[in-house]
């Protein structure tokens, strides 16, 4: 079997392992500092899960791959948690379905909290002991990280979720006030790619995901890219067009999810006596046209790419694009929570902006494995391979992914009705013949 | 319009009122004060509501059909709470739907209590005035009482119904250590009752509900009245001669349900290595079979007395039973919070046993109006009527309705596929010709 | 235990029996004639069946209670008809389950014609020996006549339902041309009844089903009951008057209903350019206001009457009421096939009209059994009784019951939102005290 | 816009194209003789349409974008069919739901039959004259055959689903005797591929879905491909393996639909006394083991290759697998009705066999748009693109595809969880290094 991850330099530097460890593990209790135990406990919807769950699964997850497996008499915290606070492996036996996981108002929250520093004292041992430290523990352990990364985004994501449906609209953080931006000019910009035969996919000693590897070749056609996303403006036009009433603009299963759902503007948006407004982390109020959109399906990506006579990249495109891009932008570092209206006085370069934050990017590519990909062995085998059928990929990062977690070729997914994650557009186009 | 209910003297005697109504905002809670905040603020599901909505809604109603309209210059806790914490009352505009009471997560249970803290300082003050209160607000406070009883009573229903799909399965209180029971004779004893034209229904200055009324004239024929509740030993044979997989001892209606629902045995019963258990508010154990079983159907005890040969009584012939039985049992008062086996040492009377605790009995007579029946005017006329088809009145009390709360005229109701409340089976038969 | 039927005298007279015997098989054949092949195959939706099922259900009956039993030698046209036919008698195996009954396209008509003629000349040897004609068979003889001309009824109602969501909106016939009814004075008349002890169900020989029995002393009290159903006229002024936007009005589960379904008016009418039309069984066309409202369900029969200020009657009243009415009436005997118009010209009586004939009328008597009630022992005992909940009373005939099908004491039954029937409404109310 | 379809050499022999163009006309009537007015009518589930329906909307196709744009003075056959018989093209006006195809009694068979002579004549007068034939209407008239041809499959294709839900399991036609097949070999052999840049898609004047263009580069890496169908004795084995029961074979939504629907077998199998047996258009009977395996969802494809170590093709290997291959099979053409064992008698050659007949085969590539790929202008253009999301590709052809339909470039498609189809499996594998 292929090796799933391979952080060899960083085994080789525990310390440095040691430090993001705790300092991930840090980040999710100041995550959930601004919210009471009542807010962690709820489940908003099906597709979220709460803070609680978030909290105790990703400890769940170093207790079971990590300590069970590599620190020699580790005592479980408590027998019943695995039951509790697995999410879908198999191969881990029972557990608590995942439409409830919003009833498990016991364990406690101290109790969670008590958990964590249980597996974290238990992974500072571990850890404590460079010379011993076991390539594979280490391995999970970087997999733990980037995996606790992941719910640190999904806990966000589904806060929003959670006091979207709440009648008093909470904020989660108030605003940070936002520096005046420069008016944008609102002329999209086209960066032109040539085509060839590049090489797509993860490689080398730096962490990835399974999905995201072996390195392969792919054929890129030419094609131009927008060098920013679409913004609530120029969703505004698409509403006021009328393209929430045309179906000749949808997918069939997008329009009859339109339909169904009664859809009329991005999720979390709501018509206060004429104006757009949006509910976002730091509460209800008017839609900035200067921002990216945010929480809009697959479907209505597909449908606005149609209205404005483009199409949406590939991920191989997306990936060719962004290879000189460096690996920054707006995401959970800068604190701002939300998409940000891209900067007009910063010098234009050719190279595509906003790439690795403000809202993960829908493409037109499904998500299926590369060639020569194989489930990797044991349990961290569910991990990503078992969803590779009716989703779409995503690719970039968004502002509340966090920093550290970005790569070129990571691939996120989602199936294309789904909204409440911080997903946007950007604009793609066959070359001009 | 005939009024709703005339506790004419005890307008006459305000303190007495005054006494019972901060006696019944405590007991709200001294009944929260076992739960955490977490447990208090989940929706086990759609019949059921989360503790902190029960203490808001209780509050809310004093607010809005007593303090609104009696107490002037009352100023309104927070004018967003009418949307969180109105029920169904169609007439005080639109609300949070049922089904979503769980996601309220704000406003903060701390912000409940203050709220019960505004309330009932504006009531007191409303009540300190003797002669000044009006004999409509001393009857909507006495309402209010009533009110807030009934949710005493679904409040304990609903954590049961929260901690049952709990894995970790928690008790609300530890159990209270059980006199050893003498030995149930096992042998049922049947009263007789003659027939003939009977007042049935609420008369006098006492408080019931409208549906208690008009006290009317029915007409009873002879039967027979079983004076015990089936107990849950009963049960086990009913089970174990195949009564849930046996068509013919079923409604239709009934059997689709054991078929969809996948039912075996009562609520909150499981199978553990052969032997029946049940989740309970002391947590879960094994079934006592000397008690009274609890959390079955209407379609459950139609199956169960048909398989016994016999009948479920109808609400008036329960009623006519139970004219000489004295208000007292098995309720809240006692804190056993479990329907408990009859005390076989007592001197058996004439008169049927455990009528007022225990279980909820069900009856077959559907709840419809009373003969020359009028719905309230005002909103306070939605409480009862609306809901007059579909459903069976249950006679009695149960082991969580507060004491005091009982009266041989309660008539309560339930869908016949409801089984979260504490609800049994008392039998009856036709006179032997 | 009690008889179910006791045809004691109809026994001794089997010509009699055998005469309304083929008359009874020939009208289902009758009924087909306008259909095709296509239309008697098909199911409109769950609660209806096709024609062909009725046709072949009905001999079924024939074939599995009467023929398999007491004729000797009889041979079972096709095995496989069991399972296909039979409706919903647990005790007789396996069947076809009720939402697939429109998947049947096999057995093709012809053969479930064929099957018809086998069971007939079955039948009519069994019958042609009068002397060995057992009392038991003439019993089952009698069932098996008044259950075909159940499903007469249920054929007529289901083919339009079928014609209702066809796009084309076939008639099943021409409209036989109506007679200028005379201009109706449009005044409600009220007809007073004393109360008292008085007796209700069926007694004596003459056929009726188990949920008529037995016999029983019911308590009425004095009360006012209209001499005339209502009209479409007074149910245009409902609508009008905003009758299906005002929750005030509704039983709580009749106005989820309303929302759920989107209802407007009763069922099977649409708007067209401002006015209303509706479908019948002579096709689509404007409503007639004179003619009685029908294809309404309780929940709305309830709101109506309670925005009239009255109320539904009580099964045992309607019974009281029609005791001295004639037993006849716009039944399936007159053609007409839709409710007419009362007849203002006809000398007013003091009597109640349109009693047994035009549509069923919802009673607020929850459908329960008698006092005294059992159910029959056998097949049969799966008629009746195992319906008796959530579902209310119907009293009197429709225009497409069978002529000879009336009883006063007959008791048809259907769930409050069920609105598919020839369903209607008439009014009662308290006497003036 | 690049033409959607350019039979420019057929335009200029519009003989050959009447020829096909009739030829397919009469087929479809020739499908529909062993079927009843009754067997036409019914629709088996949502997924699947009515005979009828699929003779009248091919028949309102030609109508629609052939005769009432090009053949002057056309009168419409009945206005109403249009409703009936639009499937989805919004551009065409409101239509009658899909789920309710089955509902339509009327217009009768007859009338549809009328329908269809209308239009034939109407086409027989427009092609009459050659030189006048506008090539954009030979292009639709091509495209016309082309869709009642896809008809052809699914009107048997559904046939079968309907016989399959009928009790009595009837034959569409009895089974063609089979020539014993020579015991197989049961040896799957493996035929190697290289990779490289390879062009994919249609080009040239043969007609051609616009889902097949434009003519693109692929970059295909080197494989193996199984040079024969995965039999049904091969899926015993999975079965018996637990293959239905393993979840870490499946793909999350797969094993979820698993569970679900209960699945143990492919779609109509059924166990019969420790026998697996299936309904075939021959009616039931014992699964050939030798038969490849037919009626399998992507889902228990993809788990079936998981198992056998390999996995699916992508479309781009199949096609180019496929370029060599004759256009030949078992398709309807042959009149087997049934996938068939492959004769193994046959001389082997170096290509693979079983490629335009047996089954359709699932490849892992999703149904997207190929590079520079344009939905087409007008109501054609609803054809193939708006069903671009969530699908999965299968290649080839099954044995209910007419012959003259397949091309070695088609792109069929489907959900992953659909069973329906005549789909089956063929293994690829990555090239060993």
């Amino acid at each position: 079997m292929q090796p799933l991850t391979s952080p060899r330099r960083g085994a080789a530097d525990p310390c440095h392992l040691k430090h993001r460890l705790f300092d991930t593990r840090q980040l999710s209790l100041d995550l959930a500092r601004p919210l009471s135990a009542e807010d962690m406990v709820v489940q908003a919807m099906e597709d979220a899960s709460p803070t609680k769950w978030h909290l105790a699964h990703v400890t769940w997850f170093f207790e079971t791959f990590v300590l069970s497996k590599f620190s020699q008499g580790y005592r479980v915290f408590d027998e019943r948690f695995g039951f509790c606070f697995n999410s879908y492996y198999e191969s881990q036996g029972a557990r608590h379905p995942r439409p409830r996981r919003g009833l498990l108002t016991r364990p406690p929250i101290e109790d969670v909290f008590a958990y964590r520093e249980h597996v974290d004292t238990a992974l500072a041992d571990l850890l404590g002991d460079d010379e011993a430290l076991d390539g594979d523990a280490a391995r999970l352990i970087e997999i733990g990280i980037n995996h606790e990364q992941q719910h640190q985004e999904l806990l966000l994501t589904d806060v929003l979720a959670l006091f979207a449906v709440s009648p008093l609209r909470p904020a989660y953080r108030s605003p940070a006030p936002r520096a005046v931006a420069a008016a944008s000019t609102g002329v999209l910009r086209w960066i032109d790619f040539g085509g060839g035969v590049h090489p797509a996919g993860h490689e080398g000693d730096g962490f990835a995901w399974d999905n995201e590897r072996p390195r392969h070749e792919t054929l890129i056609h030419p094609f131009r890219f927008a060098d920013g996303l679409v913004t609530n403006g120029e969703w505004l036009e698409f509403i006021e067009d009328g393209g929430y009433n045309n179906a000749m603009l949808w997918l069939a299963d997008g329009w009859a999810t339109v339909k169904r759902e009664g859809w009329l503007a991005p999720g979390y948006w709501e018509n206060v006596d004429g104006a757009w407004h949006s509910m976002t982390l730091a509460g209800f109020g008017p839609v900035d046209p200067a921002a990216p959109v945010a929480h809009v399906s697959y479907f209505e990506a597909d449908a606005f790419a149609r209205w404005s006579g483009k199409r949406l990249p590939t991920e191989f495109e997306w990936e060719f694009a962004a290879r000189d891009v460096a690996l920054a932008g707006n995401d959970l570092g800068t604190g701002a929570l939300r998409p940000l209206p891209v900067d007009d006085t910063a010098d234009a370069s050719a190279l595509p902006r906003q790439m690795f934050g403000d809202v993960w990017e829908w493409t037109q590519s499904a998500y299926l494995p590369y060639p020569g990909y194989r489930v990797p062995e044991g349990a961290i085998g569910e991990y990503n391979g078992k969803f590779m059928v009716s989703q779409h990929v995503l690719r970039g990062a968004s502002c509340v992914t966090p920093s550290g977690h970005t790569r070129r070729t990571y691939r996120n997914f989602f199936y294309p009705h789904q909204r409440w994650q911080f997903a946007g557009v950007r604009l793609a186009a066959d070359a001009n013949p």
